[in-house]
């Protein structure tokens, strides 16, 4: 088969990979579509040291399996950390903080930009047959949206969300669910156009008047950028809460006195809940495949990652198979 | 009078001022005694960009008030921030959040490294006949350890306090009375023996083995150091929580994925309610005066900041007035 590969010194192709074999309890998955995310950016930076097939955002159809399942020629989705299933945070249902965990494209398990991938059957998902390809690619990151709900309480309060990136619209989208007033800090008026119609307060950095410093109880940092905690901590009222969603390459100069003297709260959040991601997908509650930009095959990945990159492009996709 | 003052260059010395003059709503209090804190080395350094008199631990008596009050007289500690009395922080009892406050000897007000100070008479609490003068003096760093409490559910379970230095020294105490299991990890052998005299488990850096990384829920940084995040990032759980209790002048670089990637919260902690402190220290229940290790006359504050910064030096204590 053929797979998007990363050095692990900054150099992605296009290579021929054998076929995987699924492991005891897995399933082998081809792909149809799969999505790049920022981190896949970071990790072709160097973020995780990471080298190999990234990807960790696609759908899939399983054509094979290692234990009984009805998955079997079933279109599914995958949470993408595979715990030891055995230790205490495994057993309470949190695989995504299992020690010994891999992570799909991101640590010690090759990812979904390739013709086939395996993951444990327990981590796949059925996608409602009424939701499309294209919106389930979404599943993932709107469940790393979802996670923020899950950390902390909104309340219907005001809400800033830093970043008009992929996960930023996804993270300001689920909040609006949830019952927030969400205002959208972000570089783009073109990413943002569509958060201003659908009713969104949004302001352009730089361009518009920042909102007032220290005006917001929560803050979400998406900015995808090592300086978004300071951003946030400008915004963030004294014991308010940030959740940092952010997961960057390198280190910043950082004087954390603020976090201090305000005694706020910083929350990190990554990975989220599969379950109300897919049920608000299947609901139409959310639309994000408004939000693809570009289309390749991913025997064109490296163009794909070079527009992904581009300022003021949303998601794009790699279509694998029909 | 005469009183310590900082020049904002990294200078101290010690200067006459005139006696200060108490505002509305404010008391004259002559200072009995008041301590060296860390936050008074770090201001020297250039922390807050403070110019003027230091100091915000003390006891003294009140001489005079613009408003009536039963405290003429009295033996008294004060809490040290000093907010509008009208917004909403200051409604809810939250002073100390107050976007207008004046900090006693850090923050547009003159502090108590002098022999008189002013505060507002509603900031002032009396010190039990019981308390000694010597004990009543930490009744602000007491407060900041119970702060602690008011932020995080700490449930008997096992906590890891980094830092043997004055604070690290109370919260360990004060965790231990609200019923945890306390690990005390320090630099230094001779701070750390009094708590381990007293039963608390308690490891020298670089001396002893350092808990296995991950295997702390609650991990309370009192280091004083820039690097104080990065140590306790090793040791907390994912999914745990890092009390952050150190302001420190200067930036570090720091890498805040593994916030992120294992969802840690980090709380921010700053001055606490005096009110559990004074209880705590009128019932005996922490004995905070054993931590003094030097007492200088006001005069000689060069000489008690110089021993002040020493290592292994715990509370360093100004007599002002008898």
């Amino acid at each position: 088969m053929i797979a998007a590969t990363l050095d692990g010194r900054g150099g992605l192709r296009v290579a021929e990979h054998a076929r995987p074999v699924p492991a005891s309890g897995e399933a082998l998955i081809r792909v149809l579509a799969a999505g790049i995310c920022s981190t896949d950016l970071e990790l072709r930076k160097g973020y995780m040291g990471f080298a190999g097939i990234p990807g960790h955002e696609f759908v899939g159809v399983v054509v094979d399996a290692t234990v009984p399942t009805d998955l079997l020629g079933a279109r599914v989705v995958g949470e993408i950390n595979a715990g030891c299933a055995a230790c205490s945070y495994c057993r309470e249902g949190l695989e995504r903080h299992c020690p010994k965990r891999s992570v799909l494209g991101i640590l010690n398990r090759s990812g979904a930009l390739a013709e086939y991938v395996t993951l444990p059957v327990r981590n796949l998902h059925r996608v409602p047959a009424d939701v499309t390809t294209d919106r389930a690619l979404f599943t993932e990151p709107v469940a790393a949206a979802f996670e923020v709900l899950e950390q902390v309480r909104v309340q219907g309060g005001r809400v800033l969300v830093l970043g008009d990136g992929k996960l930023g619209q996804l993270v300001a989208r689920v909040l609006d669910l949830a019952g927030a007033e969400v205002t959208v800090i972000g570089r783009h008026a073109r990413k943002l156009a569509p958060l201003r119609a659908d009713g969104f307060a949004t302001l352009v950095a730089g361009r518009d008047a920042p909102p007032p410093a220290h005006s917001f109880r929560l803050v979400i940092e998406a900015t995808g950028s090592p300086d978004g905690l300071e951003q946030a901590l400008r915004f963030v009222q004294p014991r308010g809460t940030i959740v940092l969603k952010s997961t960057c390459a390198g280190a910043r100069p950082m004087n954390l006195a603020p976090v201090v003297v305000d005694e706020v709260t910083v929350v990190g959040s990554r990975c989220g809940p599969f379950a109300p991601a897919l049920e608000a997908l299947a609901r139409g509650r959310l639309r994000p495949e408004d939000t693809i930009d570009a289309r390749f095959p991913l025997a064109e990945v490296e163009r794909a990652f070079e527009v992904a990159e581009s300022p003021g492009i949303r998601k794009v996709l790699l279509e694998v198979s029909a």
